[in-house]
């Protein structure tokens, strides 16, 4: 495995790649990877040649008070876990690498990134898609993998691919969750063994409302109700609890035509997000059509 | 030659050229074709395997005023000028096939679009940018051309395949003009004889500017008052006469570090630019370097 810093060193790795017939994947994080990462690299390791596991804390997907600074970094054991599951290259860039004086070009997109996390964050998803865009022109992948943990970004980069004819097939992968039901994240690196305990009403929510689907709910009010009535009196600050359809994620009364329930919340200073279908969208054109050439 | 409206028709014959071993060339044109769109077929004819020419009145780089449903829409006689030139492929879509039902991501940049056109003409280089983005996936061309008639497009575009990474070269080509000097355009097709008469305002004045800092004139108040005088009188309106750095496309008040003149004026209803280099750029990082994988 080889991990290099510079965007020309990918292309020439995955030119090299090429020339040997390989196709190319590529998981794209942040680096403090978990569970939930490594389900992504196995996944491309078992479906493509070649796999580049980019790690990059990227600026501008945060905003100016948000955890940029405290982010978690771990590249010595980061690259012994990559490398634990067959990763072929690590693009570990520096930010000016990626943002050289005079970026001045964006990616964005109105409407998906509007709701959810979207008003509570604002420039959150145009930092996801630039990014995104460049490690996607920069390593040129026949399949690139997102997780489900980030239901909405994995939504925005789907569209975002579908409306600029990006020749990349987007997989994403269901959430891994710990034993107990917390959803990996690196920022659960931040939570205290107390917060860590609160942490737990977020699945619970989940499991609960999609138990009562599952059960024959299909009133998202009464699922609403549930939900918040167990995450409320544990956390510190909703953002929010939301049941969404699945493609189009507005806010929908009714889980029959597909929903998903989605969350935001604050414990201490961690903001914490999860998500679970309850029930999958009815078909639609919209598709995930293979685009690849 | 080809003629497609369908993104997966492109991508297959890109597909079978490339299985050959040739290089991709692509020239994006709105159609209405003159020697100035010939030229960069020529170009990427000469220096490319496989040309795709491509046929699109983008509709997002027309303000809700401007000429979008009267451009000159001339398919015939494009298709055999293109045949003349020896273009492989023609990529003519409809509008619903680069813009579907609920497309909803853009391409923006700051900075370069702020000057010159910019101002005057909202939204134009986000649909710039969107389109040609949409193009070069579609495609994926090895070089792409552009001509320096519009001068700030073409700065625009260099900037987003830079910012982005895209891994594309682009290939900026000289102005072609008639033999009087009027900038070849798909909108001279607009002017009366009496309003094409007027229209020679715009290089005669570029002419004397570019006479006067080849005599030793550095001042770049002389020479705009020097265009001033001679276009003034002839138009209707005067959307800008400038002179800008090359690159940074920021007014400069003298030309020794690089300056182009460029200008956008009104003859009755059809809106010119031309532009012209008064000296080149001072050697800067920025040069346009290859990218190429």
């Amino acid at each position: 495995m080889k991990i290099v810093q510079h965007t020309q060193e990918v292309r020439r790795a995955v030119r090299e790649a090429r020339a040997q017939g390989k196709t190319v994947g590529l998981v794209p994080t942040m680096g403090a990877l978990h569970e939930g990462h490594l389900s992504l690299m196995r996944a491309a390791r078992k479906e493509t040649g070649f796999v580049v596991a980019s790690i990059f804390v990227n600026p501008t997907q945060f905003g100016p008070n948000e955890d940029f600074k405290r982010y978690p970094r771990a590249m010595d054991a980061d690259a012994r876990l990559c490398e634990g599951v067959g990763v072929d290259l690590i693009f570990a860039p520096e930010p000016r690498e990626i943002y050289p004086d005079g970026f001045a070009t964006y990616v964005v997109q109105s409407d998906l990134p509007d709701g959810l996390c979207g008003p509570h964050r604002p420039g959150h998803f145009r930092g996801v898609t630039t990014v995104v865009t460049k490690l996607f022109n920069i390593v040129q992948p026949d399949v690139a993998y997102f997780g489900q943990k980030d239901y909405q970004q994995a939504a925005v980069i789907r569209r975002m691919v579908r409306d600029l004819d990006m020749p990349i097939e987007v997989r994403v992968m269901p959430i891994v969750r710990e034993a107990d039901g917390l959803a990996m994240s690196s920022r659960n690196r931040y939570l205290s063994p107390a917060e860590r305990e609160r942490a737990l009403c977020l699945s619970r929510a989940l499991t609960e409302a999609k138990k009562l689907a599952d059960a024959g709910e299909r009133s998202t009010a009464a699922l609403l109700d549930a939900m918040n009535r167990i995450v409320r009196p544990a956390v510190d600050k909703v953002d929010y609890i939301s049941i969404v359809h699945p493609e189009t994620l507005r806010e929908v009364g009714d889980v029959s035509s597909g929903a998903v329930a989605a969350m935001a919340v604050w414990i201490g200073k961690t903001r914490l997000i999860d998500n679970m279908i309850l029930s999958p969208a009815r078909s639609r054109q919209e598709k995930n059509v293979k685009r690849k050439t």
